[in-house]
């Protein structure tokens, strides 16, 4: 059973994020001592609840009486919060569970994170959560938070005091999670509850995100990530609740030496990025690639409404800031609005001449707030218009406060979002921010709003896509089991060629005819049956790039050449590899025209199986043109595999090309993501080149691998 | 003449920018007024020469004695600055002219950027300043600056005054001016001179670039641009000042709705993007794509030094944001240094056994000032590393400001860079900030760091790489001229094929060996003499794309066949283009093997020749796998041109391919670039498909357009 485990029913985080009273094992006088400053944030945001102090050298903590243990408690705890040295952390923990403590926060480090005895410490003392029903955040984190009046936790030791707002935060780093508050403080970017997972032993990312899932109070939901505990659960939770609410994630550990500083971080297994860019794209996931990049998108998601499509009018009092708004905005696939005639006759009516009324609209440098409400006022009425963006360098001439204001309040009716660059003085910015609270995205530079904006249209558009199926198909699962049973009773990881061929007939995935010839009397009937020309392949279960051995021979156009192409194969691989098993050589149709495509599968360490759709041949080796999404594929995941490769227009024709029947390749992902499903034993597959011609009857698969886990073997999930 | 001509001998910038006296005409009593802030500036950033108002008007304005007309001031006047109404700059102008003044910064607005009645002002404008034979900064511009003690002139009404330093900054929009100065005060990037350059009347970039090139006050040159004035002399120049200082440029406009906002907005016609990225990699220009990204760059430009490699050493308190740093780092091209055997063993000899001495080094959270000036010493001192970013997060227990400046006097010694990411609050950054001066590159997230980083690193790269020569060859430029000459002649835009390999041949390019057939006899005598198999063509100037009316019919196996090709070829061409010039069939070896790959040239309307390099057939239309450089092209360039493509390892040979020869690919990118050269007539040309096979013998072009002005040519350069 993982910490995830659905089905393992465990007590509600209430304990942990609604308690009525708190102890903090291991209070200190000394400041900077971490529960020294833990239980003075306690204390100073004004938690509702009690808070005891427990430390058995001390009899008060911060003007508060002080327990010697836990136990000694006079009251009933909900949370404990322990900061004392690891060697006395499951001591402590154990004395919680007697007390019949609901919730633990385990700040101490030196667990997982330290290596083999850590790993051991920490098994332990998820055996005392277990045994006693707690639920426990950490170890090795840095605390949570909780504004709602009726709670006010700060059980953190972070140095800035938390905003009230409606954005739920996870964190799975200690630091970050100090630097994100700071930031989500000086934004005026309110939270609603604040966690910081550290080794996650117990209490998960998923978890969190399924508790905020219907919390009234949490609008919005950011995560900065390290890796995913279970990315299936994270699939199903974060599908069903992008729907609701807004999920923006930073995953860090992109780059494979970012993955290995990860793995030396936290020890936990990371995924591979491309597995992470597919898994959230698939789940309706924002990713944001930089803190500051997730902290832009949620000032927007916070504060504004949905854009209805991708049409930005720009309303400005300067040229160069428009110019590198527009920039941003075609860069991140939005598009510049039309005004409509009507509109810019409006806009014109109150103007200099010199004014421009086209998008975007630049009311030149002496344009103040009375304007500004005019102008964005008609531009909002537009219908050609779903989003407007206000630049405003702030002349000598205006208080930059008071045409902020403007903008806000003009803004404040309309359902369409408006977003604030401001390119002003610090102070100037900060005394907007102080008017405008928390629904006010004022931004320092253009193309910040320009990405806010195109993230909060991407949402929309997640959010409102089609959910997407997964078909079903006919299959025979027992001829393909049977195949590949029949290897792995071998011992073999590897398939012939002719059994991967089998395997993928069984499922519907039709393969070039092909028969093996195991003798010359074979190779004649095959010439025969299948009709020149054709193509013979050696085929071995040990020799698995075979034109690097010279071992594929093209375009043989009668039986007296196919028979010299046999025995010129035989040689080659006894040659390059004598004690390789020969099963003798395949014989095929040789197949003509069509896009050589790649129908992949790989399986990736933590996200399990990963499908991958490209352009095939040496191009996807060099070109590296493919797309991945993590299995389970819906009929929506594969199709938008298609349409997000770069070559993809070559599928739709180009000069005068007949477009290719792209929709018998989108079948042949889903029917192998179905074998994928059936048989967990298939670790690759790779059917490369898959010919994607004009008519579904000519898309057929040339070539195929795959490997299996013969111990894994057999048993259809 | 433009206004960028070299040739012609312009005063000095030094009325401009060091004057001992100035005029500011048009001074106004009325706070907020652009000429009375103007002037408050100049006092109060206490001017080192005399400060004259001049306004009919007033009788003293801001304390100071104030003159009707500038004529009436009673000293000699160096420069003046105008902020009258448009209608009275001519007037204003003209009596400085008389004065004898020497600079001119016209602030006023309504020149060239508000349509033909302003061009024509403009025009005026100029014609005064030439005759009296002074300098222009603007019109439509907010100043200009120079922070040097023995002046101390600040002409400009923005509102931030600058910090003393040595970064020359041009903008050419005064909004976007106002918003860098601000921006780099609050960095504490101090600067030597800045001028905002409005329409550019007169003095340009490039003659600000010129007068900053030997500026000893001046290390490091950024600007914002929206156009290029002259991209021949900006290339001349520039490629000379980056070998002496960095220069590092945002242009706005980048995308094609941008560049439309960039035309509306300065009048100026915007180079296309993908030029103006060429150019500026060519002349060793660094992009920086947003305000941003300038200022991340010019703070580690302007206080570190340049490092020796790509290889990076991350020192942290925290795992999450070396994660970030790594993902960045990786992410611009750089790399994690590894560490030797004896530092990771004199960093592990202090540290809690916790710690990660592996590259990120991490000293945990516990780390103070000492720890970060100890290690950071002991990682600088390995060979191994190029430069060092320093990451902090502040925990309770330490004083942040403390720890920076352990860090910042720990790499004073140092010649590698070393760079500082505070994830603090803000204020603490700040007191960081001001104890550090302009040599502290403090960065709030690591990825500005890491950019800031690969920017130097790359700039390293560019000032040191060999200059690059343009080859010399021998060339038959008469017989190139005499076929385009011919085709001017009767007013042909198109040269057909044959043409268009007779130019190509004259240049050392190889076409395939072919033959124009005429009639039946000369096509019998063409497949004799090529041997089969060929390839015929229809061969007629008025027929652009070939392959759309069926005109090519490939693999032509006898002279049989190739009489009936012959046949349907000029029936073809008759039905699809009755009224076409046929001049017969082209009969052309036909080539197997190689890669097609195109060598192309367009005529960009501001940079004049863009050359192409790239991988041809439809790829070049849907995977756009091209690079372009601006004529004239050095061997540097064309190569790396060739190793930029995304392809190009495919041309190094994979999976057991034999190498092509890129060189002569290159030197046929060479041979271009000098016909190009040679003949300023020719508009467009492409060699498509240039076969790029394994020999230079068998490197040689199957078909080609090239496309001339009839009315330009005949005129070799």
């Amino acid at each position: 059973m993982t910490p995830d485990d659905p089905a393992a029913a465990r007590p509600s985080l209430d304990g942990i994020f609604r308690p009525k009273s708190v102890a903090v094992i291991g209070a200190s006088r000394k400041r900077g001592h971490l529960a020294r400053e833990l239980l003075h944030n306690l204390v100073s945001f004004e938690f509702e609840g009690k808070a005891f102090p427990v430390n058995p050298g001390a009899d008060v903590v911060h003007s508060i009486k002080c327990y010697p243990t836990v136990e000694d408690v006079p009251d009933a705890v909900d949370l404990a919060v322990i900061v004392v040295p690891r060697e006395h952390v499951l001591a402590a923990a154990e004395a919680c569970g007697r007390k019949g403590v609901n919730g633990l926060i385990v700040i101490s480090s030196g667990f997982r994170e330290v290596g083999p005895a850590g790993v051991e410490r920490e098994r332990e003392l998820m055996a005392i959560v277990r045994r006693h029903g707690m639920r426990m955040i950490g170890p090795n984190c840095m605390g949570v938070i909780n504004t709602h009046p009726a709670v006010r936790l700060n059980a953190t030791f972070a140095p800035t005091p938390p905003l009230r707002g409606s954005v739920g935060f996870l964190s799975q780093s200690g630091a970050m999670g100090v630097a994100i508050l700071e930031n989500a403080r000086r934004l005026g970017l309110g939270i609603s509850m604040f966690a910081s997972m550290g080794n996650k032993a117990d209490v998960s990312g998923n978890d969190l995100l399924q508790y905020w899932e219907d919390d009234p109070e949490t609008s919005l939901v950011l995560m900065y990530l390290e890796s995913f505990g279970n990315p299936r659960n994270f699939t199903q939770i974060a599908r069903r609740v992008t729907r609701k609410k807004p999920v923006v994630a930073v995953k860090a550990g992109r780059t494979a030496a970012g993955a290995a500083a990860a793995a030396s971080h936290t020890g936990a297994l990371a995924g591979t990025d491309v597995a992470v860019d597919a898994l959230l794209s698939q789940c309706g996931v924002l990713r944001a690639v930089t803190v500051e990049e997730l902290f832009d998108v949620a000032l927007a998601l916070h504060g504004q409404p949905l854009p209805a499509g991708r049409n930005v009018a720009l309303l400005t009092d300067a040229g160069g800031p428009a110019i590198m708004a527009t920039d941003a905005l075609v860069g991140c696939g939005m598009e510049l609005a039309k005004l409509s005639e009507a509109t810019q006759a409006a806009l014109a009516d109150g103007l200099s001449p010199d004014s421009s009324v086209r998008n975007p609209v630049d009311m030149l440098g002496h344009a103040g707030g009375a304007d500004y409400a005019r102008c964005l006022k008609i531009i909002l009425a537009d219908p050609g218009v779903d989003a407007v963006i206000c630049l405003y360098v702030p002349p000598v001439m205006h208080d930059p406060v008071e045409v902020a204001h403007a903008i806000f309040d003009a803004a404040q009716a309309s359902p369409k979002p408006v977003l604030c660059v401001l390119m002003a003085r610090g102070e100037v910015i900060d005394a907007v921010k102080r008017r405008g609270g928390p629904s006010l995205p004022v931004y320092e530079f253009p193309e910040s709003a320009a990405r806010a904006l195109a993230a909060m249209a991407r949402y929309r558009e997640l959010r409102d896509r089609a959910p997407g199926e997964i078909p079903a198909f006919r299959v025979d699962a027992a001829a393909a089991g049977a195949v590949m049973e029949a290897a792995a009773r071998q011992g073999r990881e590897h398939l012939s060629a002719d059994e991967a061929a089998r395997v993928l007939a069984a499922y519907g995935i039709r393969m070039v005819p092909s028969r093996l010839a195991r003798n010359r009397d074979e190779l004649r009937a095959a010439v025969r049956d299948l009709g020149t020309p054709v193509v013979l392949k050696i085929s071995s279960p040990d020799i698995v790039h075979k034109t690097e051995i010279g071992g594929v021979v093209l375009d043989v156009q009668s039986a007296a050449q196919a028979e010299v192409a046999f025995d010129a194969l035989l040689h080659r691989a006894r040659a390059a590899k004598p004690d390789a098993v020969i099963e003798g050589v395949v014989v095929q149709r040789m197949a003509r025209g069509g896009h050589e495509m790649i129908v992949g599968m790989t399986t990736d360490p933590s996200f399990g199986p990963l499908l991958m759709a490209g352009f095939g041949g040496i191009h996807v080796e060099v070109l590296r043109d493919v797309a991945f999404r993590v299995h389970p594929v819906t009929d929506r995941d594969a199709a938008e595999m298609v349409q997000s490769l770069r070559g993809s227009p070559l599928l739709a024709g180009v000069r005068g090309a007949a477009p290719a029947c792209t929709e018998a390749y989108v079948e042949a992902l889903l029917r192998v993501d179905r074998l994928v499903h059936d048989f967990v034993g298939i670790r690759e597959l790779d059917v490369n080149p898959f010919l994607v011609a004009e008519t579904a009857a000519e898309c057929m698969g040339l070539d195929a691998r795959i490997r299996i886990d013969p111990s894994a073997f057999g048993q259809p999930a």
